[in-house]
């Protein structure tokens, strides 16, 4: 089964916004098997969007389409199927009824325009929306399968995952294919390639493909196989060799991010933590609290952007600002072990630095460091020199310094999550 | 002129990397007035590219490709389009000069395969790579413009901007064509079009194009005309019609975000500002400092995620949340008045609520409540009731407190910026 994703609206082609829902779309089908040929991008004008249908229908059997789905005017791909293939649109109750109880939720008006969302091709398998108002659609007529998915990212990920997705895995159900990611930082791309070149040379199944993101590097490991059991055999095998190479940079595995497999740490230890931020101005201890549950762990703790509220606020001593400037060694290890004392948690972590794009006095963009007290030994200190653009920067001294911490709680005998 | 844009390489059709290349080369031709018709991508595969090549021709006048330029075997662009138009490739003497300079830099030996890197369309103009080593093209034959780009991001921007920009500039040149983005918050897309209904509809020059994204909606309105003057004043008029009818949700304009407009506002006014955060957690400030220059403003503030934290740290009285709960309009009010105090700043902000997805005992999630307190004034409190993902209702919450805040300076007679 050869694929292709259709992506409608004209705000793509105008360059307001990127295709991700096409790579999205397209990893979901590398991993139960499906070719993807193609990706589309049309705008919304139903005779070229029609051209593309009849083009797709020409070297495709199966037609993904994302966006058009919405209430305005201009939203018109399902009107357009619908027309082609002679069929008609009708109203799905389900829809209808879980739009009205939107707008009840919301407390507002519904303006007439909505109804038009609840509209499906007749015949078509109703795919809902857990996450907006348009419901997606599956139809297949002569040879093709077509389905229709919203434009937003936050809808048609989890449509397509956890309701497209079953139904085409059980078309194409000829044998079992299982992923498993594997999650790395604190290493490039390139040299983590280097180090396990002869695996990556002579796998076939499983199938290793790395892949850099964010400072992150991901290796994803496909085995195709009989039953499920047989499948995660073989990944087993070539995740055992993967971390037995690179195994002091591995953190995590399939959706986990740092701060999640931090936190996951945190609550199984009973630890709690506190952070003051300078330079990551609280983006530590709101990527923390990206994670439900983290209010255990968490106790909370403060930004100290300003130079005056590190010492009225924090109660760090003049001196050390005065002797070693604000982006320290030792003004990180302060502000680590202040505001651990003064919120009572086992752990604290101290940020601060230049985040660019201007030097911090003879510090030049870039300079970050970070400190983490735990219990009652001195303070660890890392420093970082970073080279991206200002929010970059704190991103990664953010990302940098949940892996330090994690690292630092795994040496000193804390239990993985 | 009419364009399509091609993009190269199986790693996209397989997921493995969003096509941010046609986002970026879209926008830049939207400035120069060429309208893009379709975004197109294909796999390293020569007999699908031939094809793709070949619909493109039917359709558009200038095609311009981006990756399949490099130094391996997948690399197959040049060759392909070499062989539909028959012309041959030949070395181009800068590029190759520039290849052997590469590898002397960086102390490596030049693999024979990176040969093939300087070979480039007999008769086209060649577009100089500054940040890689394969040159761009750019060729003109029967009716067509045929563009070939490299494919990473740091090589085809810039070369697209300074090389091939300017080329298709000087071939389009038929007037001025001007955009200009206007910004809105608290509305919908559906109901903002509604409002502007009779203006979507009836203009054609400027256009208006609508766009929802993170819970804002942006119009963009592009004007054609003899002179850039010209072009702007038709932009104006059409402004001044959509904030005459929506002006109570607009922010800001272009590349605005709302945490940058409230930072040039507070630091015009010459205002400072602190904020306590529950289910925020840190975010509020992390996004105002994104800002370069927000030291002056951002005092910094208090990360209050646990109760007792409330307490001991910001010194609520402990009355307030047995009364009120943490989830109240009574706690918000409290959090801003005390944070406020606490670090002297002209403004503070509390943030609290129950993100989700679990609710905070009777209080359901997704709950907010938002409070403001300036100068002498008793707080102002806002209540937010959200349908999101937990994220989503905490970048939800810190958005809103930007828009409330602005729009209440605005109120109390403080400058926009």
């Amino acid at each position: 089964m050869n694929a292709e994703i259709i992506a409608v609206g004209s705000e793509l082609l105008l360059g307001q916004i990127t295709n991700s829902n096409a790579r999205f779309i397209s990893s979901q089908l590398a991993e139960i098997g499906i070719n993807v040929y193609y990706h589309t991008v049309v705008g919304d004008n139903p005779n070229r969007l029609l051209d593309a249908i009849t083009i797709a229908e020409n070297r495709s059997d199966l037609i993904i389409f994302s966006g058009g789905l919405g209430p305005t005017k201009d939203d018109l791909t399902k009107e357009t199927i619908a027309k082609h293939l002679h069929i008609e649109l009708e109203e799905d109750k389900d829809a209808m009824k879980s739009i009205v109880e939107f707008f009840q939720n919301q407390n507002k008006p519904m303006t007439e325009n909505n109804r038009k969302q609840a509209l499906v091709l007749r015949g078509s398998h109703v795919l809902a929306n857990k996450n907006g108002m348009a419901p997606g659609m599956m139809y297949t007529a002569s040879n093709h399968t077509y389905i229709l998915l919203p434009g937003p990212p936050k809808e048609i990920e989890p449509m397509f995952q956890f309701e497209a997705k079953p139904l085409l895995t059980s078309l194409v159900s000829k044998g079992q294919i299982v992923s498993h990611v594997l999650r790395f930082y604190g290493i490039g791309e390139a040299e983590l390639e280097d180090k396990l070149q002869h695996l990556l040379e002579n796998q076939t199944n499983p199938t290793l493909a790395p892949l850099a993101s964010d400072g992150e590097v991901t290796i994803r490991i496909t085995a195709n196989a009989d039953t499920t059991e047989e499948a995660w055999k073989k990944i087993r095998v070539a995740k055992e060799e993967i971390l037995h190479i690179a195994g002091d940079y591995f953190y995590g595995v399939d959706d986990d991010s740092i701060s999640s497999v931090l936190t996951k740490m945190l609550m199984k230890n009973e630890l709690t933590i506190a952070a003051a931020e300078s330079l990551t101005a609280g983006l530590f201890q709101a990527e923390l609290a990206n994670n439900p549950g983290v209010g255990e762990a968490l106790l909370g703790g403060m930004v100290t952007y300003n130079e005056q509220v590190k010492i009225n606020q924090l109660g760090m001593e003049k001196e050390v600002i005065e002797q070693h400037g604000v982006v320290s060694s030792e003004c990180a290890s302060e502000m680590a072990r202040l505001v651990k004392e003064k919120f009572g948690s086992t752990i604290g972590v101290g940020l601060t630095g230049a985040a660019g794009p201007q030097a911090h006095g003879n510090k030049p963009a870039g300079t970050v460091w970070i400190g983490i007290a735990i219990g009652d030994e001195p303070p660890h200190t890392y420093r970082l020199q970073l080279s991206g653009s200002r929010n970059t920067n704190r991103l990664r001294a953010t990302k940098s310094a949940f892996y330090r911490l994690i690292q630092l709680l795994i040496e000193k005998g804390y239990e993985r999550a």
